[in-house]
């Protein structure tokens, strides 16, 4: 299907069939296309964290803006995003790519030199507002790729960072939540949004010309 | 062809071809991605600049990471977000939403009064942080859509933005530049990252699981 029809077709799930869930192989198909989003100089400075265990998710249930989706999805994932860019982290991705392109170690340092000169004159804040927006490329590819195997989706800001953080254990990791996209099959019945027209801002307002 | 197809194909393209354009037909896909991109409650707070002339792009160069990728390059795609949420434009885009449902305005008051409070409650930084971060999901559209057109691109943040924001007249719109998006056809000789391996963590550091 081509991604225009794609993103016609989704659009964000009210109401989870709470009986029917995302297969493994199409569940790494969505992780698959978040893995391959591109990032900010290549860093990928996030995780996807995947919940499918039901008592985990029970101790999310009471930060979640939607309950019932958190509870009745197939799949939570949680994108959690680098608390700060430190040299190890980023030299770590680099012998990665070295190493996997049979290129010496330290093939990239006068750009990763630079790098680290700028997030070293950033602070946390400023570090995770850079880490936190390349999530949303990965989040953007994720629910793109659930709505081509026609797989419903609600991508979601609306819950208590401090609690998943916690829940998931995430400080441990150098991580921080971001954002959610519940993953699973509609309750027909009970989804609102579903039946309402899908609104957009007007090509004319979305896009300014230098012809 | 399957998106997760697309992402191996594609790259962040260091060179163009300058005789090469993207047809208008081919363009609008590309910003018609965009524009479909889900956002925090539909706000939808960017635009997408287009610049195709040339005379315009000079003064966009001296600012560029890559000048030679700005100058090559078919269209420059500026994505810019709202510098500000405010209540008015709050409303705009829930007016144009009921509107279009033919649902009286105000339906969805009790939401978009708690909005408000939320956004009232932040500074302008934090808004710009949230807008932001709505923009990379349209930015991973739109070179999601560019890829499936075997549209080269490159997505950059390598760039002066306040002398993009003053070139296009961004402050006067409300708006600030996050990221550009390059699109065109490459120049294959000089491509240098087209023949290296696509790199990208591996699965098992990338994913964690609560089964």
């Amino acid at each position: 299907m081509a991604l225009l029809e794609d993103l016609q077709w989704r659009h964000a799930t009210k109401a989870y069939d709470p009986s029917k869930k995302v297969s493994d192989a199409d569940l790494h198909k969505i992780i698959e296309a978040a893995r391959l989003a591109p990032t900010s100089s290549g860093l990928q400075p996030f995780k996807v964290i995947v919940v499918k265990n039901a008592a985990i998710r029970e101790q999310l249930i009471p930060g979640a803006l939607n309950p019932e989706v958190m509870r009745d999805c197939s799949h939570v994932l949680v994108f959690a995003a680098w608390d700060t860019y430190t040299e190890e982290r980023i030299d770590k991705v680099y012998d990665l790519t070295t190493d996997e392109r049979g290129l010496p170690r330290g093939r990239f340092s006068s750009y990763t030199d630079k790098l680290k000169q700028i997030f070293a004159a950033q602070n946390e804040e400023q570090h995770f507002g850079h880490s936190a927006r390349q999530s949303y490329i990965a989040l953007g590819m994720a629910l793109a790729q659930a709505a081509e195997l026609r797989i419903d989706s609600t991508p979601a800001e609306g819950f208590n960072n401090k609690l998943v953080d916690e829940v998931l254990g995430l400080k441990e990791q150098g991580l921080k939540s971001v954002c959610l996209l519940y993953v699973g099959y509609a309750d027909q019945q009970n989804d609102w949004l579903a039946t309402m027209k899908k609104v957009r801002i007007p090509l004319t307002d979305f896009v300014i010309n230098f012809d």
